[in-house]
């Protein structure tokens, strides 16, 4: 039977097993260019084994809720970080070691970044133009594992 | 007497003694998650010395047109990248080894990557948010050069 997966706020600490949020909440770190721009430094934890770390562009198709979660991935050699390049929010899909799923989303100008290792859902636009920058490892060798679910989730709004 | 520097469309051809610019025009390298996504990948020279890359996020004040260019900037320890987080073309200043200025103005859904050790003005959007992904050396040792200009340039639209 399907189960229901309701989507939680994405906060720092909710999403702390899976990996980064990275927002401009609270005070920038340092203020650069004369005052006219606040840095908000290093907040991701790229970690690239065997490789580099890259940017690549993703354009994805826009998906709807509810959304069905047949599979979730990860990449054993490298985190990836998705920036959305619209200030529109997007469906983040995490899961723990025993492939239970958590779906988060993130506010306009959130942007994620998925430890080394941690099972995730693939890039999930709702809205908008459906581009993103993807920071994740540059390398030769096998860096994706997939799981697919015998039944699939139901991802539904909390409202 | 103040020059005018007119805003010259961005191109890779342009831009290619200054940096990279990230974009999906063109066919997509890899199409992934079961066709729904487009890959471009591996589009910035990142080049970090004594260093490693991260990502921090940038909120810049917007700027206007006529733009006064006062100074430049370089890093000589590492690339920068300037990845938007929001659809706002935003205006981007680099110069060669004889300081001699040029403007380029980015298309929805652009980002670009300067090279380690090029002359390029701070972050300057032009609308929307001013949020930014900027992906840079995090390091020890100075990583900054600036050169002010006697006479500010006028950056100027092409239109």
């Amino acid at each position: 039977m399907t189960q229901d997966i309701v989507i939680e706020p994405l906060t720092a600490a909710a999403f702390a097993p899976f990996g980064d949020v990275l927002n401009c909440d609270g005070a920038p770190d340092q203020l650069i260019n004369a005052g006219l721009c606040g840095r908000f430094h290093d907040r991701a934890q790229i970690d690239c084994q065997e490789g580099r770390p890259g940017i690549s562009l993703f354009q994805a198709t826009l998906r709807s809720l509810p959304h069905l979660l047949d599979m979730v991935e990860r990449h054993p050699r490298g985190s990836q970080a998705f920036i959305p390049m619209s200030m529109d929010p997007f469906l983040v899909v995490a899961a723990d070691d025993a492939l239970i799923p958590r779906a988060f989303v993130t506010k306009p100008g959130e942007a994620i970044n998925f430890h080394r290792g941690t099972w995730h859902g693939v890039l999930t636009p709702l809205s908008g133009p459906g581009l993103f920058a993807v920071i994740d490892r540059i390398g030769d060798g096998p860096n994706l594992e997939e799981h697919i679910y015998p039944t699939p989730y139901r991802v539904i709004s909390n409202h």
